[in-house]
């Protein structure tokens, strides 16, 4: 499957899945219709339609869509059944708030182990797990079959962070440092930038 | 002004800014190409030239854009000018990772209050601000002046915090909480969901 689906709807997808799974665990729901699903998202019912409509026939008109059949449908598109394990390289408020955060759970993610230089954390649990040396990197990394590396240290480390964690075998990055790292065009990268949804706040305020 | 501007176009809008005011304060560059603008951002020559005619006409063909013109035009789009005042409600691990990230305050975001229900944090510092409790929200709010409540409190509770945000006066919310949060059409909200771009990275890591 190579087809080509937009930045945009890739990142609702998790929004549809999420809910999905929600209408599927907590009340059972077998059908919902894309103006249902559009009024829990607050996302047009066309939108929605012309999401699910790039990667096949789905639902029946008039009538609305299979939950469970659309969640695992999308979740495998996303890769979410492959239940990838993760490890946090910077334990500091944002790495520490990652390793707590709840929402990865449900969509198949673990943290499996963190990682820090500082050798006063070193030892110490974050949400039960001990926090190991970024020296001992790739025997963490590989003993704890890790896929994705998560890296929340400063600008200025994290391009020697990122070689680390792809020479151990990480087969994913994802980057909260403010900067833009070099890596094998093989492994997939995402950068998060949380000023980025404020930044969109500020235009809405603004405009309104 | 009140343009239709893409929601992906907004999202770009800040890393045009930063990079911008980088090269403009950092490296005193007075002109940029898209082609250059594109090298740092990892973004096509193409969409940038997109994205900047939307507001209107800038650069010059064959030469490039001006560095600072450029940046400011960018920032009085996105309101960025007008430095705006948050406060955190909610200081867990989140509250006290966003309570001390570096990149907002480049793009004119002060943090200049912390909220909390915690008695046991309560009185205490991060980040140079004290944690005040959820209860002196009104006075917290209109003595600090603040302009965006941030919710980082559990779901459960998500709700009755925007309420008295906005309430005490807030006119925008930046929501961490998962859950859809109703608020009057006034007020601008953005919800954040770090699950989002981490699903991105999982979907390229199956396609690839």
């Amino acid at each position: 499957m190579k087809k080509i689906i937009s930045q945009a709807t890739i990142d609702r997808l998790p929004l549809y899945f999420r809910t999905l799974r929600l209408a599927a665990e907590s009340e059972d729901l077998q059908i919902i219709s894309s103006e249902e699903l559009g009024r829990r998202l607050d996302i047009t019912p066309e939108q929605i339609r012309k999401d699910l409509a790039t990667f096949g026939q789905f639902g029946r008109k008039g009538i609305g869509y299979d939950v469970r059949e659309l969640k695992d449908k999308i979740g495998n598109i996303l890769g979410l059944h492959k239940h990838w394990r993760l490890a946090i390289v910077g334990v500091g408020h944002l790495g520490g708030a990652l390793a707590n955060y709840v929402n990865f759970a449900p969509l198949g993610f673990s943290v499996v182990a963190l990682l820090d230089k500082n050798a006063e954390i070193i030892g110490s649990e974050v949400n039960g797990i001990k926090i190991d040396s970024a020296r001992r990197m790739k025997s963490v990394i590989r003993g704890n079959k890790v896929d994705i590396g998560v890296i929340t240290v400063p600008a200025s480390e994290a391009q020697n962070v990122a070689d680390k964690l792809i020479a151990a075998g990480v087969k994913g990055i994802w980057n909260f440092a403010p900067i833009k790292l070099s890596v094998p065009p093989t492994i997939p990268i995402v950068n998060e930038d949380l000023s980025i949804g404020l930044s969109a706040l500020s235009y809405h305020m603004t405009q309104d």
